[in-house]
């Protein structure tokens, strides 16, 4: 059997097709082009799906269902989007579109809630049963698997931990609330640390690094710390207790088994995700008497989202 | 059916006879005297069901279970108390042990969790399948249902939605942590910030009513509002701010029908539930495109904990 996965995002829309054992057979890339009617999206995704068979020697018609993750507000039983920001879309009964299109059984989720379910079913966290992926990226996203099952309310609407108020009456968010956990721990967030670091510290090694990359960027600082760089690792500290702040929230609520740390910043790897760990596990409400919370790495990279989406069709048609 | 449902606080034990449409046939409390061998505690619980029986003329042997409401974490399968601060519980069978005390069936959760169960069941959630009771009294607790079945994680711990970071930095906890949740929203605390508003105008009418009092409680700034006071407007706008904000941050995670609003500082009723629920509803991420979070004042009282624990082995035996 083979399954397309497709991860809709705001820049990119990422689209493969996967086996029934979660191998990606073939995958590419196409502009979102977001604003414009989501007909001509969800064509263009249909399109892409029958380039891919092309390119890959699979008929279209072996492919036996397109599983899909969107951006936003996803009622994942009735398959309609209520809201997406980003697509500007609004009450858009997606998999029904998907399907009068492509003739192929369609379901949605959640974007986040898909890559965290791509990594429950393939990824780091195989075979734990309480798992919350966080995504370091542009923002920060949150996918929660609780005793083996997507997690989001009566909604479906995926966990939106990155707008968890950390700094009551802090910075302020895009959500139009004042210090969300995504204003402090984000990709974004780290380069603004960064940035607000070199300007008050011009001769570290770390301003040395930005100037001579001409940009700054959520690896500045942690380069400079590889090199020893004590203004760097005030950065790295800071960042990492800001991000350590929400899994302690999280933790507290949750008692998961692990966290998984995906988008960019999480590829800094260690030195990112030994602290997390340490740190998270010090601050839990009676750490010592639960068993202890792992952090790790995501190792689906940016694909999860659509091994997660094509694994959505999966369950329903296997 | 008769069952006895017991909650056990670090002052006092409640313990109620109840039948199994929920109605508490009696019910009274007796001292924990915390520190004391565990044993001890329990025999008193099993010998003040005994005394109830006999004030209720039911005879001991109609009583068919007896569920525990246990201020820590328990391991709801297993019966046992892996961690309980206030009676410096450790690794306690606590089931067991009741069980060879009194030879009747028992079982014992979180008790967070036995007060949401008691309102889920019994109280003013009734019907609703995903509802989070916050109790504010000397601290902030949670209890969560999602689905229509209690949670609590792996370690069933009962969420510890109190040890929320929302000041991150701020106001150190006696968990450790600093910021949490507890230490704005609980009734403890709006003593705290009346008494720092009345020493900052002690000519206000809450000053007055204070004096009058001969002390500071969570009504004082709920008192004087009655009453138009402007600085007690000031402190109750600001408090039910810091409790707006932890519901936010519970509400964008789990997107609940319904927040159930327990504990003494609870009994304010509509001045204090009305503005939460609109305050809620503003601050929760795209709350247009889902449905309207409720808050609703919690109708059992002090005794939805041991309502809620007696459930717990009504569903085990009935």
């Amino acid at each position: 059997m083979i399954y397309a996965g497709v991860d809709i995002g705001g820049t990119n829309i990422k689209i493969g097709l996967v086996d029934g054992e979660g191998n990606i057979l073939t995958d590419n890339s196409i502009k979102t082009n977001a604003g414009r009617p989501h007909s001509e999206i969800l064509d263009d995704i249909v399109a892409d799906i029958r380039r891919l068979c092309d390119n890959a020697g699979v008929d279209f018609h072996e492919v036996d269902g397109i599983g899909l993750g969107i951006p936003g507000i996803v009622d994942q039983r009735t398959g309609t989007v209520s809201y997406c920001a980003n697509l500007g879309w609004r009450d858009i009964p997606v998999t029904h579109l998907i399907e009068v299109i492509s003739g192929k059984h369609a379901e949605a989720a959640n974007d986040a809630n898909c890559a965290a379910w791509g990594e429950y079913m393939y990824g780091s966290c195989r075979g734990m049963r309480n798992v919350i992926l966080i995504t370091l990226g542009t923002g920060v996203g949150s996918g929660i698997i609780l005793d083996g099952k997507m997690f989001g309310g009566i909604a479906t609407a995926g966990g939106e931990a990155g707008h968890m108020i950390i700094v009551k009456d802090g910075l302020q968010c895009n959500c139009g609330l004042k210090g969300c956990w995504e204003r402090y721990a984000s990709a974004t967030a780290l380069v603004e640390q960064t940035k607000a670091a070199i300007e008050a510290h011009p001769y570290s090694l770390m301003a040395e690094i930005a100037r001579r990359n001409g940009k700054i960027t959520a690896r500045t600082a942690f380069a400079a710390l590889e090199k020893g760089d004590a203004e760097a690792k005030k950065v790295v500290d800071r960042y990492i207790d800001y991000v350590v702040t929400g899994l302690i929230n999280l933790g507290n609520i949750f008692h998961p088994n692990a966290f998984v740390i995906g988008g960019g910043v999480s590829n800094e790897g260690a030195p990112l995700i030994a602290p997390l760990e340490d740190k998270l596990n010090a601050g839990l409400i009676a750490s010592a008497h639960n068993p202890r919370v792992r952090v790790l790495q995501a190792s689906l990279g940016n694909k999860a989202g659509l091994m997660g989406a094509a694994a959505l069709v999966m369950e329903k048609r296997d």
